[in-house]
């Protein structure tokens, strides 16, 4: 029998005790009392979402959650932040993360993200679309959010191995780097000298236009030049469907990253412009959206962002609240689906307040329906789930768990 | 934020339960105040040092605990035993296992480690040393532990891929084996002669040695022959230094294994006369050791071969009483350290008494420390630990959790 499932993705929420909270995480501080039902009622377990002590990005996170080996598909940040904001990228394409920044006129950086710029992008951005480069390669361009934007160069013979042309986090006031092929192939050495060609041309269209002499005279940074990091290659995702069983499903979430990577999996992206991938996300839709996409889908992926937004910032007050809200989404969409219906709660990655980055600790993680078989924890928590019945077990582990609960596994032999 | 940690390497500690014991294991039946506390404190697993059910050497186990792949790191005994032996080898080298044992005129051996030979080795050594062979092949020869030794061969067109002289672990009186080459490439076959070569030369001086005569004159066996075993090349290790953030570590052991294991990570030897790898370890020496490194280190190994010997010699009794001791040892540093130090307790393979030999039972593992995931498991020992927090991972996982936990790790993905 094939059976339906929801599987809720808190970004970060895997934490570490709280001496606030008195040494407990904010789940375990958090009133939870439908994520605790379900805990109580369901099969728990601490999952690492690629390997233990391993920090992971949201994209390997997530790819991981749905059962793909980011060493097989995931070749840099560029491809996936490209088909985030809604470039199309092919076998062959380079794709880069890019931002806006402010460059002085001797080439340092003094601002890599020109103010976190946010007016105008879109302008600026269609300057840079769809420019013809030396030999037959051309840069499509597109602003992604605030002033991040992605690039992608097409052409014959490309190649990833490039270096950023961005100087990196806490590097204001060094130098923009020259972007340098990083092996002998003809393709890396013509691939640096498109970028470089491009980057020029970049600063040349923006140090003139309009906006940035405005923001300059409202005492506004400028964003007057590019910077390019992430160069990746795309890899063929197999798409979910084709490799469970004709597996229809969906994702409602409010950010760039998942949606592409929602979209590498063959997933329907539920897009509406009250989801968002910030602090006030709005539990109440995301439920509603679930539960139309339900209808149709076999599994339903739903995001919370805020979590991590709150662990980064190291807020573990906002976090617990979150988690509150989060709860009450839960019971929503709990209270309205079909009775066989299983519900998969889990994370990307931790974290931690403490830390204000993403680290290796694993995730609690719990999968719920009727038929499952539960185990003696009656919380969801991290130190609950560290004795719950599915043990300790990867992302793909769990993904794979939930698929054969769900009637979609292939059997192995006979 | 980056952290300290102090990585306790408790050679041979896991065991399995001794009727005299009341069914307890000798961890389990020591009084460990200060282990207890840091498991009640801390969050505790059970690791499988390479994989479950497999038990490693002191070599292989403490590749695992740092993080190696030793599939990757490992080919044969020999060349840790000549880094251990004080003997340079560089790739392209082949080391090999040795012990002086007592051959009779038929070449059958009847005593495969001399009588346990110790006084004189240093003196026999020196004329089996640089001896140049056939073909260009120079052989390196150093003493090691007792009767055993170390043999380098150094040439062009060599390989591991020879069988060993020695006829092994309990074959007494059986004839000393010819060296074969172990597939058919020359260089297996010319490895094969140039050690029949040596050995037949280490016969030809030990069996005239005065030395040995006066063995013979007052009962002892002599030293008369060299036996082959371990045949293995150097593989390069990337230092810990480069594979984590300039992580900068020191070992502290007086066994010449891991001293080998810890120059092949990278990291700094302390040597004192005092410190031992035998039963009568200086525990207040090695705890003083261990924080004066920790001033300039990120990480100190500190191991106690004592508990593995008395696995070895099947003697809980004894086992038991090392516990304590170390127990006092880690107190000593616990009361020491700097607030945001890690301590993690871990070894390298069991060493049940019963057994008398390395077992493939997982370790009790603990890692401790401010904010780290507490558990509900109060001592520590290897049922308790078997319901820990950590779970099972491997000796490789619990690496990377540690690196992890002290800020040093790499984030996958973005």
């Amino acid at each position: 029998m094939k059976r339906k499932a929801i599987l809720v993705s808190i970004d970060g929420l895997g934490d570490r005790p709280i001496h606030e909270l008195g040494e407990l995480t904010p789940l375990e501080a958090a009133a939870t009392p439908t994520l605790d039902r379900i805990a109580s009622e369901g099969l728990t377990g601490l999952v690492d979402p690629y390997a233990p002590g391993i920090p992971c990005g949201t994209d390997v996170g997530h790819l991981c959650m749905l059962g793909y080996d980011p060493n097989e598909v995931y070749s840099g940040r560029g491809p996936i932040e490209a088909l985030g904001a809604g470039l199309e990228i092919f076998p062959g394409d380079v794709a880069f993360r890019c931002n806006f920044a402010t460059v002085d006129q001797e080439g340092k950086v003094s601002d890599r993200r020109a103010g976190r710029i946010r007016d105008g992008v879109a302008e600026l951005a269609r300057l840079l679309d769809n420019i013809s480069l030396n030999e037959d390669i051309i840069a499509n361009f597109a602003p992604a959010t605030d002033h991040r934007a992605v690039l992608v160069l097409r052409g014959k013979g490309l190649s990833p191995q490039v270096s950023d042309s961005d100087p990196g986090g806490n590097n204001e006031g060094m130098a923009m780097q020259k972007v340098q092929p990083l092996d002998k192939t003809d393709a890396a050495i013509r691939t640096a000298q498109a970028v470089e060609q491009y980057l020029a041309i970049a600063r040349e269209v923006l140090g003139k236009h309009p906006l940035n002499r405005q923001r300059i005279m409202s005492g506004q940074l400028p964003a007057n030049a590019i910077l390019t990091r992430g160069a990746g290659i795309v890899t063929y995702c197999t798409p979910l469907r084709e490799r469970f069983k004709g597996l229809r499903c969906a994702a409602v979430s409010g950010e760039a990253t998942v949606q592409a990577i929602a979209k590498m999996a063959g997933m329907q992206n539920y897009t509406h412009p009250g989801i968002t991938g910030s602090y006030d996300f709005n539990g109440k839709l995301k439920a509603a959206a679930v539960l139309e996409l339900l209808a149709d889908n076999d599994l339903v992926l739903v995001h919370i962002k805020a979590t991590d937004l709150a662990g980064h910032d190291g807020r573990w007050d906002q976090k617990k609240n979150i988690i509150e809200q989060i709860d009450t989404m839960v019971g929503q969409i709990k209270a309205n689906i079909p009775p066989d219906t299983l519900i998969a709660i889990t994370a990307d990655h931790s974290t931690p307040c403490t830390v204000k980055e993403h680290s290796g600790d694993p995730v609690p993680a719990v999968i719920w329906g009727k038929g499952v078989r539960a185990d003696k924890q009656v919380t969801y928590g991290e130190t609950s789930c560290s004795h719950g019945g599915l043990g300790r077990i990867t992302g793909n582990n769990y993904f794979h768990i939930l698929i054969d609960l769900m009637g979609f596994s292939q059997k192995f032999g006979a």
